[in-house]
């Protein structure tokens, strides 16, 4: 954990710089809210034109503060902020939180003026929550230094967000749902204080069971993929990315390039990282809540309690879309339930105990299935009815469920008349859903967690390889093109290890004829030229030779038209490759990402890759484990396993995947590579590479 | 419109057969629920032990009431109700609603009670809604004869729900929200009055603009798809499908069998029908409210109004995942923005006017967008602010929208202190999403259910093809087999006009080797066995054979490995057919699904699709305009219609689609019927199946 981070959450003393006694200004509410929730250090108002506001002492400027400050909350125009923050440093503040806005947020001025601020705090050794921030509440201690109105009730869920009114929202949300909260931390502008440092810190927060962060842009992917495997061993993170949109990669140069954009590796270092990422705020709060209140499911057999079937099959859609099946209630649970339900009511799981289901009902229910089935999960749904009292109810779920160690989620259709049992719930550890629907995302993704928490730790260290200097030296001679194709691409694919297909650059047809005589027809032709990208468009590929008659008509047509298509082009030579039957088609890619690194990526090659989208990524560095998983996430890995019969070689696929893991990490200058088709032969008979290209920095 | 409906819903008498005095009993809170929401109609209370109850005079029977009766509500044990639905048609009561459980969901004893009560209907022409339902209400006319508590507001949505349950649920969500219903409608066991009758009831009723319905099954598939596809040129239809399992199917003999399960049957039916499927309660609330309140959308380019960036943009996302696109605001209108925002403010779409934005700005920027740009969507988007009045805000956004003919959807980001501007925007028809992820999916179904309206009426009718009578006559001749296999498949397809690769069933090698050279090598040979059900699995496939010589020997080969594999099997010949080279493989198919009929599957073919599932639906009888939407859906269609560079002959795919609806019509004895591959060449070259089979009932 960095320094100094804690005097954000727990300082002895603050000053509020810019408070203000005039009720209407943000200001006022600052002070007003740090002076009502049972904070127990002492405040300071700064404020030249006040002797006292709310009841205390106000001071001319915080030198004049009798006392040490830990933390300073600045409220004043952004123009004033550099002076005022000189001043803290003098006065030996520890952590400052910059409210203002006015900074980078509104563009070249506002940057420079944090750049300012920046080397102030670097100087004096303050940390720097925001600018363009509204504060951070710390629920235990009762320290809010927010304008929100309000303040939820006190719980294990900390709140990281990179929006300022995303938090108030949150607030207003859960203000009357008795959903507790250790921390709300609005991060602003992160000038200086980042979301991955607020992760490093509430790991260590005893208070915070679960973090739930609301974010547009992570600043250093490396770094947060590094902190965020840590924290996830230990507390869950779930998180909400705003902001999908794919910029920039318009001018696609390979599938690679196409198919792996931004987005995508958010929710790959995302999902590498053990982070669960939600893709809505509903959902955000509602399993942070699950994974607050709740032990993580034992097993993935849930039972359902209701005195409805409608709802419960929604809830079953629901779980079925996430895997989650339901648990067979064996004849003997179903005559013990049966002694005491409705007699018609439906004892196989749905329980379906009918309308007129009380609490007596759910209690037997729910007892009888602890105490004689194997499920890991509970779940009692209440539709309120006109005889049906909610609070008893709930009651009944509280006490059947509280010893059990099973994970029970509630769901109670409806608002007016359930608002008291959802409290009650809420209060006893038990989490609430309005809408069955929503039941299976929140279960499945405690039943992610649970597994990432299994999950042996990985080695995803990446040496460098023997082969470093070579490549570097190779890349020298590249000198400043940045398009490389197949032709030059191959000895840098040999030197990390990739087998390419048997092949020579030549430069002329009798060269060509001698060569293919060499290696064997039948043979395939490419025309080698930097001036020509797709070389299929030009006219600059002959597939499937079969004899030196044909290589001849082939060599001739084929320069005709790469002359007619591109008259300009200047043609180095022409490749001769052996042309290779049979094997499966894959592609095999990195993407360099602009956060995040070497993005790989692998799927289904050949002619449908773009109309499949069949591809998996994964950030290097990266396990061996994690490269088969990749594999084994899409159509075409499952095809490689076995699907339809024959095994390929797998192995190998993996060793190619971590060559490039390796080459992209050694050679930071490639921006993009591709190997389009790699062929997979069947297992033990190795892969090789019939193309590959690279884009360099 | 069917015969006495009306009298469920606008009786001028109602009796409550079963009516308790005991405010315990739910018969009771029936009676209570008539007269307390301002009905104006005569009720009767029928129940031998009481004079009165709840002010009004109680009957012992029904034909003691000596007026007229319209409609009878039976709260009694199942036992009673056939001899009361006896006196109900001796008392000429013309609609009856029978609350009480006890029948078909019990089993089959409640299943003949029911068969029972519709004999008795029938003879006397009652309509009956329910068994085991918890009755409807017309909130315009007051009539209420349900026993959940509480009441919504009038408005346009009649929500119509197979579970009594989701239909209480549904009450007590809306109940604080000021959203508007024109009937709630429980339907239970459906034993006469259907989901599908509701329908054709509700179209004609002036205070329904939209319907809203909750569906475990719908009884008649062919009739739903009728009528839906009539109502909902003239209201929109939004339905939520619960019980998403596919049950049978287990034993799957083909790709189209194990792909077309009664779940995508659902989905497709509800598609063509122009049904809005949505996957939520939340959903179908928040779209109905939408659909009721707002215009449908007159172009989708839609601008935010935001006072914080991030709600804004899980807003865009959201709308970016169904396809419709921010405005883009040319720099007259930002200037105009400009002039009354915050100098801060983005006056680039989406418009974040920041924090502190109060109603004048909202307004100014609302009026601005409206007057100077194209948009046909506004979304004003608040979240509460310290210093910021949302009951003004919403006034704002009333008062500038009202005359605008846009489409409007709010967005009030919170609960707690937003209540207020919630009922205030309901009140004025401008619906109110709590959360901004919701907005995409609501924006979505209008913008769907726009182009619903906007489609010419299809010409479904598929009409009796010539071959009908000879078509016949072979199925006759097939007998008793269910499994049919290439060989008998292909006399079918000839007369149905799909063109079959060439070839014959001969019964040994040498008139095998003489077809051969007759057609001209390459050929493929294929075992004939109703016995062998996979013919490769089996070794009784041989492909590209070349020559004499290459045929004796695979000949052979396949005798000896199919007597090994299925030493049983009687062979009736061997196919030898043409090899067809180049083209695409696609797969066509039928299934007949239980409820909805024959479904049409497409897709990419050949060993892929199971792997890639890259298929699509329709249900025949089908319009050409919806067999070409249905290859267009698919990545294999796009291929086809020239994704990578090639055209194919998608009119002879069209046919052969046609044809295969028109052939499942005519022979109801095909359950299911598959050609795979089927070979598309380049356009203007036609089509040929190159396998084909089929399953008899």
């Amino acid at each position: 954990m960095q320094a100094n981070l804690k005097y954000f959450f727990e300082p002895e003393s603050v000053a509020i710089v810019g408070a203000s006694s005039n009720p209407r200004k943000l200001s006022y509410g600052v002070l007003k809210n740090i002076s009502q929730y049972g904070y127990k250090g002492s405040v300071f108002p700064i404020n030249p034109k006040s002797d006292e506001i709310l009841g205390y002492q106000c001071y001319k400027t915080i030198l004049d503060v009798p006392e040490a400050v830990d933390l300073a909350v600045i409220i004043l125009p952004a123009s004033m902020t550099l002076d005022v923050l000189k001043q803290c440093g003098e006065k030996g503040v520890k952590a400052c939180i910059i409210i203002s806005g006015g900074f980078k947020e509104l563009g070249s001025e506002g940057k420079q003026r944090e750049v300012e601020l920046m080397q102030v705090a670097e100087q004096y050794g303050i940390r720097i929550i925001g600018p363009n921030c509204v504060g951070n509440v710390n629920i235990h201690s009762g320290l809010n230094t927010t304008f929100i109105k309000g303040l939820p009730k006190a719980g294990g869920i900390a709140f990281v967000s990179q929006s300022g009114a995303v938090c108030g929202g949150v607030v207003d949300h859960v203000l009357d749902e008795g959903i507790g909260f250790s921390h709300l931390i609005s991060l602003g502008n992160e000038m200086d204080v980042t979301e991955t440092d607020m992760l490093d810190y509430l790991v260590h927060d005893d208070n915070t069971s679960v973090i739930a962060a609301y974010v547009e842009s992570i600043r250093d992917g490396a770094r947060f993929l590094e902190v965020a495997r840590e924290v996830t061993r230990k507390k869950p993170i779930v998180l909400l990315k705003a902001g999908k949109s794919e910029s920039g990669a318009k001018a696609v140069s390979s599938h690679t390039g196409s198919l792996a954009g931004s987005r995508t590796a958010y929710t790959t270092a995302l999902k590498q990282a053990g982070v669960i990422e939600v893709n809505s705020l509903r959902s955000l709060l509602q399993t942070a809540l699950a994974l607050d209140l709740q032990p993580l499911p034992k097993n993935d057999r849930a039972v359902i309690f209701t005195n409805a079937g409608g709802p419960a099959a929604l809830l079953s859609d629901s779980m079925d879309a996430q895997g989650i099946k339901l648990e067979t209630l064996n004849e003997e649970v179903q005559v013990k339930l049966a002694e005491k339900l409705n007699p018609s009511a439906q004892t196989m799981n749905p329980i379906d105990m009918l309308g007129g289901a009380n609490e007596d009902e759910y209690a037997h229910a729910i007892r009888t299935t602890i105490d004689h089935s194997q499920a890991g999960v509970l779940l009692p749904v209440l539709v309120p009815q006109a005889l049906v009292n909610p609070l008893a109810v709930a009651e009944a779920f509280v006490n059947e469920t509280k010893d059990s160690g099973l994970t029970t989620l509630a769901c109670l259709v409806g608002k007016h008349s359930i608002a008291d049992a959802k409290h009650l719930l809420h209060e006893n550890k038990i989490p609430v859903l309005d809408y069955p629907e929503d039941v299976g995302q929140v279960l499945g993704a405690m039943r992610n967690y649970r597994e990432v928490q299994k999950r042996p730790p990985l080695d995803s260290k990446v040496g460098k390889p023997a082969y470093h200097e070579k490549a570097h030296e190779y890349m020298q001679q590249l000198g400043e093109r940045k398009q490389i194709g197949e032709a030059d691409t191959r000895p840098l694919m040999e030197l990390a290890g990739i087998p390419n297909v048997k092949g020579a650059v030549l430069n002329d047809l009798d060269a060509a004829r001698q060569y293919a005589q060499q290696i064997g027809y039948p043979v395939v032709l490419k025309i080698v030229s930097d001036d020509i990208l797709h070389k299929s468009d030009a006219g600059g590929i002959r597939l499937n030779i079969q004899d030196d008659q044909q290589l001849e008509l082939d060599y001739q047509a084929m320069m005709r038209d790469v002359h007619k298509n591109v008259p300009n082009a200047k043609i180095e030579g022409v490749l001769v490759e052996k042309m290779y039957q049979g094997g499966e088609e894959v592609i095999v890619g990195m993407k360099r990402d602009d956060n995040f690194g070497p993005m790989l990526m692998f799927g289904m090659g050949g002619i449908y890759v773009e109309a499949f989208k069949d591809v998996s990524f994964r950030i290097a560095p990266l396990a061996e484990e994690e490269i088969r998983e990749m594999i084994m996430e899409t159509a075409a890995g499952r095809i490689l396993n076995g699907l339809r019969g024959v095994e390929y070689d797998i192995d190998s696929l993996v060793h190619v995947l971590k060559a490039l893991a390796e080459l992209s990490i050694a050679i930071p200058q490639i921006k993009e590579i591709e190997i389009n088709p790699l062929k997979v032969m069947p297992r033990g008979e190795g892969v090789v590479a019939l193309d590959s290209r690279m884009i360099l920095d």
